[in-house]
């Protein structure tokens, strides 16, 4: 039997859905032109290729709130993630000047490129710039209009919203933190960890989850639980997403080898591996950061100064953390989805 | 009596209402440090200086669909247009790479020059990027969530979020096509004007007319008057600002001169200057827009071409389209206010 609580299906249903609510934007602008059909063509393809990790934490938070898994507007709604973290990731490859995404053209340089193949008019740089502004700005707010149409009952709505208020202010209060980090000569592990919680573990993991359990109008204890279990597992998941920033591959990660290198990235790892490492590896990595021609030296002290040992340690730590917390969840086959996306979250490869 | 129904305790309410709003949002996230406290200030001194033209749209537009003029809550949903034009604002500016904003630096240009005179690590030009991209989304955000706490019931919500979901989704595309349009080495007037539709006309005055009748339960008649009074006021809006970007006074627009000459907008008022110029008006254009020098010249062109009185014709075509839409508004006391807005938008010098 074809049940939503099955993974696979659960990702089909969530296709479709981002599919069909394309489909509904298209028929109503399309009209005004090529240009904009294009347009939502770029969206909805960068769309396409996305993991669906904060929809399964949004559904995953539907069951243990005590929503019936067969639910099919739980989809609907927990799509709508896939178009924050469209937008989030458009506007972040922008600021951070990066050029490839899920191993395609970001979508600046995609826009970019266009400008300069076709000798338009004006420079192609703020050509890219001004798409990949608009386009962010447009799935931000697909991102509201999707999970506002959901079906669920104005009540269900309203009592997700302040969870999702949240969600959208924290993620952006996060980045700010992480650009102003990167202007400063040093960034501690506390500095960076601060980063990650709201950046990463209650943007991806905790916000998601509530947003769910809201909708199933769970207990405040639920509520609860929940950010006991997502907040250091969301912490786990954006420490393995450091490591895959400098170890990961290239072809499995869609990112260039060492792109948070190449970026100068202020990331736990990096700020581990500065406290630990001596006076000839801080002048290294204060010269090699934000530099392509360093990133094997980097790799090296990296590893050889023990700060992947320690961000792995960490890692399991705060893994096991999650697994305590996972105690507070009642619902048996909530528990198993939410043990399974753990194990997702922090020892994938990508 | 203070009465909403009046101006000056309309605007004193919304203003109120926006630091009731920033209050709230401080008291959530400055314990996250100074940096972030700063930004929420950035935030709230940018809306201090806006004109409230899109809450006055709205509350009319409440009034107009048989809302009570006393109701104090639609002052609070009519203030958070203030957020998603100010997100407008601080994206246009980066886009555009305008140097200012309401006679202050703009945005981008403001983070950028913190970065430079504190010596920061990294390229200032990226961080005020960063930055002004940043700020944006959280306004955007900080729109929806003003929007639906706003103390209506969740039916009424409902009913005027497809209205609030299409202003800002035609606003983003009505940008898009600017962007677009500037690429290409001739704009028609006709292009211009579609881009106006979207940009401006449905955007700041026909959706938040919509919103404000959806909210107070208005009849589809109703709805159907506010589009026909709505859509020609908006393009005459635009068209007047057309105008004062190159002939206004840069004291009372707060921005320089002929400004939108030397940003090489494709505005209406470019489309029909060259359409009227001759072969040396032309190439005079071609040669001189986008160019800061030739911003006297190309003034003195728009109006010896005859382009500025064809739009001034225009505008007041619209003017008259719009007078005779308001007879579709039944409640006199509506009528006088829709009327009042019209003269104020399209005979405005800032």
């Amino acid at each position: 039997m074809t049940t939503l609580a099955d993974d696979l299906t659960l990702q089909t249903f969530i296709t479709e859905d981002l599919t069909s609510f394309v489909g509904t934007q298209r028929g109503r602008l399309s009209h005004l032109g090529p240009e904009i059909g294009d347009f939502i063509d770029v969206a909805a393809e960068f769309v396409a290729g996305g993991k669906r990790l904060r929809p399964a934490f949004c559904y995953a938070g539907w069951c243990a709130g005590g929503g019936d898994p067969q639910d099919r507007r739980i989809a609907w709604a927990a799509a709508s993630f896939e178009w924050l973290q469209a937008s989030a990731l458009v506007h972040d490859d922008l600021m951070d000047g990066s050029d490839t995404r899920r191993g395609k053209p970001s979508i600046h340089r995609r826009f970019e490129a266009r400008h300069r193949d076709s000798g338009l008019q004006g420079d192609a740089g703020q050509f890219g710039m001004g798409a990949a502004i608009l386009l962010g700005d447009l799935l931000l707010s697909w991102a509201d209009e999707m999970f506002h149409t959901s079906g669920f009952d104005q009540a269900a709505i309203a009592r997700a919203f302040p969870y999702l208020d949240a969600c959208k202010t924290e993620v952006v209060v996060g980045q700010f933190l992480d650009v102003v980090g990167q202007t400063k000569a040093e960034t501690t592990v506390a500095d960076a960890m601060r980063i990650v919680r709201f950046k990463s573990a209650k943007y991806t993991v905790e916000r998601p989850l509530h947003v769910g359990a809201a909708l199933a109008g769970a207990a405040p204890e639920t509520i609860a639980s929940l950010t006991e279990f997502g907040l250091p597992l969301g912490e786990a998941f954006q420490l393995r997403d450091d490591i895959l920033g400098v170890f990961g591959d290239p072809v499995v990660t869609g990112k260039p080898a060492g792109d948070d290198v190449r970026e100068g990235k202020r990331t736990v790892l990096i700020a581990r591996t500065y406290e630990l490492a001596d006076a000839d590896g801080r002048a290294l990595l204060q010269r090699g950061l934000g530099n392509a021609d360093h990133i094997g030296e980097l790799s090296a002290l990296i590893r050889d100064s023990g700060a992947l040992d320690a961000v792995e340690q960490q890692i399991a730590g705060l893994e096991a953390e999650t697994e305590a917390a996972l105690q507070g969840i009642t619902d048996e086959a909530a528990r198993d989805r939410l043990y399974g996306l753990m194990l997702k979250s922090t020892r994938r490869s990508r």
